[in-house]
């Protein structure tokens, strides 16, 4: 009877938290195998910052680096340090038995030890008409990320949006626009009073309720933006340099189909500043356990969490 | 009269954490004013990682990069985006009333709406004979960071210390060596009872009791370590790649002087996951508040993750 390969540590996802573990449990000797994913929730292996074109804040990069050359380098540097990847996506993943099984799309069972689960999240789009002419020309899902732009600098700008980090979205960038405009299709925010106390102080934001935006408009960056009214279906262009979306994230938590505990989002639930989730040898690390940061360098220490976790829990 | 100045953000310490709260805050034109140090903690600016040579686990430098080039590019990243620099220790902070004060060694106050603390911690050296000579030349104070090195393969290496960080070291060690001495000035471990089992049930550790190590020898790198036993004071010199202090850390917040919750050990109390600290509008970063991980890129992380919760006090 042929003895089954039980693996160390299996690392689910490649963007820099995975890429990161990898990179940490390699240099361990543990050996750790990485399922890059194939178009796994519409993006490429390496994650969000695929759909980025200038990264600014990656520390160690003063010229700023391309997303998808950050991830290249991420990816080689893994491969180096001795981690294999698999450009497979992870349908299933079965954690009542140890070891845990993860099963790929195309149906191959791999046996694990450990289980890091780095699939990350990906920002709800808008789908508004030009949205992929114009996308990283002006529209962004990122305030943080890209609010900084030169192109952005004492322009009108817009987020959509109703939540808490629609307005957050709106208030970082008023430390760049001129003006702000917040539209939200119904006609009150859902956000926390706080959040709303918040808006009300800035002079900056104007909200614009009742309203959706319908299309991009410009020629090779982002122009203008309109707006429809939802009461009378009368649309407007409003003269805009970019287009944020504030209206949330969605995890990549489907496959794990509610064997690791989630929060009321989606989001694997971690124990504060480390990986641990509720499975005992299964860790999370990334956008996919953060609903709050959200950012490429907070993903990549959290992945050498993961890894050292794992580490440790193998250990013992 | 005239009004004084007061900055949005001070940070202090120019580690890894610093510098990349330094970048997230200056992109939120927040203009942030660092004090980088001047030899603080017997340490050039820059922190621990000037210590190091080569660092193969930062992500994205498949090449591995230096220790004194990454920190170098990082600073020209936050210089870029904005961040002002001063090449200066502060001696004091004054966190009783607000805006709160720093004031450096050559007696110059500033004041300062929030303040991110990012002062790091240092390595304890034992101070053997030659250790400056074989100082990353077979002479390392991390073992997650060193251990994978080419050097260390396969060879016999020292550990030294009686605690848990030093099993941790040792168990981590065991991964690369052909076997780990494990050295230790007392009769018994003072390490947790789960850490001595880890310890006893791996045959690769053994445990050298009553000894110290008081020379490292070699030619260019480390080839020997001798050990004195304590009771007879008898050396004996054993073949050694490696030596690696297991003696604990330092952090830096003495500068501090009790203004915020410390634990027991001296380091930064923070709300986990965050940058938060007992004093509101005071962040802390990196490893003066991370007994735990003391990984760059982890430190880097949560540096975004202070300047991320500044900004959001700030706007409150």
């Amino acid at each position: 009877m042929a003895e089954e390969k039980v693996e160390n540590v299996v690392i689910v996802g490649s963007g820099p938290a995975g890429h990161t573990a990898a990179i940490y449990a390699a240099r361990a000797l543990l050996e750790p195998l990485m399922f890059e994913g194939f178009m796994a929730g519409g993006i490429a292996a390496g994650g969000q910052l695929t759909t980025t074109t200038e990264i600014e804040n990656f520390p160690g990069f003063p010229d700023g680096i391309g997303g998808i050359d950050l991830m290249s380098r991420m990816r080689d540097q893994a491969e180096r340090c001795g981690a294999r990847i698999m450009t497979e996506t992870i349908a299933s993943v079965d954690l009542s038995s140890r070891p845990f099984a993860v099963t790929t799309k195309g149906g191959e069972t791999f046996r694990t030890k450990t289980l890091i689960v780095a699939t990350g999240a990906i920002a709800r789009r808008l789908g508004v008409e030009n949205e992929e002419k114009f996308w990283q020309r002006g529209i962004s899902a990122c305030a943080v990320c890209d609010g900084a732009l030169p192109i952005f600098r004492n322009k009108r700008l817009v987020v959509v949006g109703g939540g808490d980090s629609a307005i957050e979205e709106a208030v970082h960038l008023t430390n760049f626009a001129s003006e702000v405009l917040l539209v939200h299709r119904r006609d009150s925010f859902r956000a926390s009073g706080a959040m709303q106390n918040r808006l009300k102080q800035n002079p900056k934001i104007k909200p614009v309720m009742n309203s959706t935006v319908v299309r991009a408009e410009g020629d090779k960056l982002l122009e203008r933006v309109v707006l429809k009214d939802v009461l009378t279906d009368a649309e407007t262009a409003v003269e805009a340099a970019g287009l944020f979306y504030g209206i949330g994230h969605k995890p990549n938590t489907d496959f794990l189909a509610g064997q690791l505990e989630l929060n009321e989002a989606g989001y694997v639930i971690t124990k504060p500043g480390t990986s641990v989730t509720s499975v005992a040898g299964v860790f999370a690390a990334g956008d996919v356990q953060d609903p709050k940061y959200r950012q490429a360098i907070v993903a990549a220490g959290s992945g050498a969490k993961a890894a050292l976790d794992a580490e440790r829990f193998l250990r013992e």
